[in-house]
């Protein structure tokens, strides 16, 4: 199958007007990723090596979407709303260069396994010129039937349409179907619209290929695959079945979910064997955790690294760019962001860590703040290695801390310290007697006053 | 039908003795609101113009709260527990100016949606003298069963009284009655309490009246409207109908909910097209959320506005009175309280703003605290718009720092800061080289010795 | 029963290859206790005064685990895994001297109720020789089924030898099985291997006890009880039976759970009537809740004890040693470790209060620290009754706050302050009119020329 070219045509047009939204429904999200982008992945994941996407009128987004996970891909515009066939032959430049494998997906439908696909393909490599992709859903009503006769599919029979044996058959038509290429355009060429709503419907192409005698064969995905989004509902939907596999696979491979029903994970979230996952965590895109690393609950990590035997939470967040080194703490209402911990170290409470370095176990203490950010630009803390940062201290960048500096509590920092120094930024305390209570005593008098 | 008038009387004297609560059993909450409060509401929306609730002796808060969201209600005392016909006659005073609707209602059974109660009402405006509520139970063994006949309610059927056949029968009776108020005393005073318990059943009624030949229906609810609650179990089971409810309804509208099962809301939330709010959001009373908003995971919200645009959390906390303006952002472990934040403002990391307004596109930084109270009394900060706030700053209110005002990491801000100005209050850092070392050789010395 | 004696018997031998995991399977979590730990905890409350645990070869954990629980424990390895009945074997020693009682359990099924060894225990107390606990899993296929005539169990039927009538019997072998003591040895000396595998099965014993006319009767436990564990989708199928068993039960017994399915409970976690506790909280071990508690949304606790009518969270994390007292409050963002904080004392935001005392009525401010720590040693910080800590404030320990004093906001407070005082540490404020906007410009110019 390797040796063969393999097209893949997305139809992304569709208005989505029961997502109620102002954003295109294939951008919306399943696992941190587009609709569409899951298309692309699973596409490419099953060898392909062009890619055509149609898209709708205005749909800019949709094709700057499409181009930013495949720049070459050919983005078509289907100017009308005119049935599935319509919408492929507005690829139809694509198409004239004719792939061996022409499979049409759509982009509101991001399950499909790669697996899938390529049982397609493999179907095309074994001599079949169509191949349309079934499923067996729990009630059948409704979905057009896949008729299939000594092993060859003879027709999809529309649900209306169907007798009562027919009505009987769980193989469903998913709308996704495989062409040898140099069928394809005289296929499409010849389906009409003599139909209720005047639509080109891509799956009379069945009917069209029997009619010349070529090899139609059915295949099957499992229903979960080929769920549809048509409205917030069924993204939630798919969202479930997403999570669900993602939770299964995360088990399988050795992960600790003490309650697997509250862990989000992304399209990319990569945990090793011997991670612990405790309730209540999300992860955002671009995460990676190695064993025997703890995950407590309530933490939330995005574009970040977390080292082995390493532990985060509960109530952590870490943010893109930051990378936790092994045996390193990032404890309760702790935010790290574009930093690098080293070995070791700990942030156990109340930080921000932000555009910094902080040197293998160093301690950093509850409250302290990277000032990094005046206002414009951002600018960066570099902690040594075994530094003590005192609690409730401001660090403002750039700023460096030395190894084994010491930096008092409460100290505002703003110039370098170097190696082994120890520092203190902070005002001097005044103790007056007796003075809390006069005060108290104003205080509780002004109260009564304003009453 | 909106030229009936409609009496609703409130059954709430039940002990709830299975709840083990020393709080009355209808003052308990489901989705922030008290039991008794929902069925408040839903006879408003159903048209109610006058409401009769019945308490137990020793019920006095059951009564402030009722008159809390009704104040002209009437509040009756059924001092002996003898059965529901015993406890409508305490409410005997609100029966006899006659409404043309009366219907019978229970404080424990707060999901009863308004179109029903509205179609028993246009049961009676057809000439109905009473009316039954019923329901299909997946199980209805144990449940007194709806004999209809031609169209006309016949009895109520208890279950250990049935035979075969009418325990066939799926329509049970659910308890809430409506009847022709002109009729309802006369009815009352006719039911009797020859019975196991010696109580008076109100369901009795349906006999008393059938000999009258008076003319007698069913109406139907779904089985989840009519949940009665008489523990904590069945108290969580009628939560979890209600937000199923509500996260298909706002999925419904074009809300995305990434993961439904873990968002909560309260009676009241509002939220509109196009706001995504990720898993493991809290929403308590009073909140309203604007289109394009996007609400973070582990987010909590009560009594707060959100703009369009706007972002809110990971681990924000908005308190009633947060009004957060268009594309503001309030960030990781922030906690707002009656508190204004204009369009574009940015509340990022780890703050505290109570009693406060922050102008448009103001920046406020790390562990940012509104030094608010005193002890007794509360004073407000004023934050220009575009002013930008250093990390780890304290703002000792009453303080106003003015439009495009500078204020220094770390500072302590006692006195107003005109426009444009910089202020800073900090104490000096002082740096000892090789103090660091040996203050950690001293302390870890002192470790030593301590063990 | 209780003047019999009663042996368990555990067998924790197992490798656990499909756990993925470097750790012994039995020391994997449940409820926050090791699988070992509740079958031991199980055993003890069913009686046992002597316990024999049977561990692989090294397994020095497991062997450690077993003995903090239950010091005088045996501890036995089985060098080689030859089955069920050679585990057994190789705590012969433990045999020796026969306990009246002796059961064979799992350390890998960890819910098996300490009722259902009781009944085992009542059998052979009424004369039984040998009880199998059998069980009714949903789909019977695969297991052992319990052949039971004249309410004898006559034989144990393996799946693939039993007939059509034997395949439909319901009650199936758990494995965990009662001897009479003093049958055990002989019983397990006539064991033998012949078989595909060459093991021993200890369920062999029923066939030879058969022979010799002993009596053999079959228990029952509830499928949920004899879950064995042996991959992490087991392992969390099994956390969640454990939830849900003690959800219900905390309903039970008065305590209202907004979301049931999204409290995490310990072992040993104890909540009073009357308590509520929202959606998204986690019950680390060693956690007890009294009356009248609020426990809000995300919130962790763990070691901890919280008095009547106090109040937690949003976002509170109380770590071990943690004592909240009466009315007192803790709000969002604060962490209380090793503190013991007096009634109606409030600690409401951002704060981190450790090794501390925090008196009556006292207020902390929001964003202040107890500086507790050095990099080497921990101090105490005492704060009296009726303090006032103003916000944002560092208190450097070892310190103490007298009753009433007064502390201003943004203070660094290195000196202990008498009662009544009051106390300021902070830097004086200066403000330079026009210098913020100056700031401004520069660094708006310092951006442009980066670029």
């Amino acid at each position: 199958m390797s040796d063969r070219s393999f097209l893949a045509v997305v139809l992304a047009a569709g208005e989505g007007t029961r997502m109620k939204s102002s954003r295109a429904k294939v951008l919306h999200e399943v696992g941190g990723r587009g609709l569409l982008g899951h298309v692309i992945d699973t596409v490419k994941a099953a060898g392909a090596d062009r890619l055509a996407v149609v898209v709708g009128p205005d749909m800019r987004n949709v094709a700057e979407a499409a181009r930013s996970d495949w720049p070459e891909c050919g983005v078509f515009v289907q100017d009308e709303r005119k049935g599935t066939a319509h919408a492929v032959l507005a690829a139809r430049a694509a198409l004239q260069a004719p792939a061996d494998d022409v499979i049409v997906l759509y982009g509101d439908t991001p399950l499909v396994a790669p697996a899938t696909l390529k049982s397609v393909r493999d179907k095309l490599a074994a001599g079949a010129d169509l191949v349309v992709l079934g499923f067996e859903p729990d009630d059948p009503a409704g979905y057009g039937r896949l008729i299939v006769e000594d092993g060859a599919l003879v027709a999809i029979r529309e649900d209306r349409d169907a007798d009562p044996a027919e009505r009987g058959i769980r193989l469903c038509n998913s709308g996704i179907m495989g062409f040898r290429g140099t069928h394809l355009p005289a296929l499409l060429d010849e389906i009409g619209c003599d139909n209720a709503k005047h639509e080109y419907y891509l799956t009379d192409a069945v009917e069209i290929a029997r009619g010349r005698d070529l090899s139609i064969l059915a295949a099957k995905a499992d229903a979960d695959e080929v769920m549809g989004i048509n409205d917030r509902a069924q993204l939630a939907d798919c969202e479930a079945v997403f999570q669900a596999r993602r939770r299964v696979a995360a088990m399988a491979a050795g992960v600790t979910l003490v309650a697997p029903e509250t862990v989000f994970f992304s399209h990319d979230t990569a945990l090793s064997p011997d991670v612990v996952v405790e309730p209540n965590v999300v992860f955002g895109p671009g995460v990676s955790v190695a064993s025997g690393a703890l995950i407590r609950a309530f933490s939330h990590l995005e574009g970040a690294s977390v080292a082995e035997n390493a532990q985060i939470g509960p109530y952590a967040r870490l943010r893109p760019g930051a990378e936790i080194g092994a045996k390193a703490r990032v404890g309760n209402f702790v935010e790290i962001k574009k930093a690098v911990v080293d070995e070791g170290a700990k942030v156990n409470h109340l930080t921000y860590i932000g555009d910094a370095h902080i040197g293998a176990a160093a301690n950093i203490g509850a409250g302290t703040i990277t000032c990094n950010y005046d206002g414009f630009n951002k600018y960066r803390t570099e902690i040594g290695a075994g530094a003590f940062i005192g609690s409730n201290s401001s660090l403002v960048a750039p700023v460096t801390i030395g190894d084994g500096a010491y930096v008092g509590s409460g100290s505002v920092i703003t110039e370098d310290v170097e190696k082994d120094a120890l520092a203190i930024g902070r005002g001097r305390q005044v103790t007056k007697p007796g003075r809390g209570a006069e005060l108290r005593e104003r205080l509780a008098a002004e109260k009564a006053a304003r009453k």
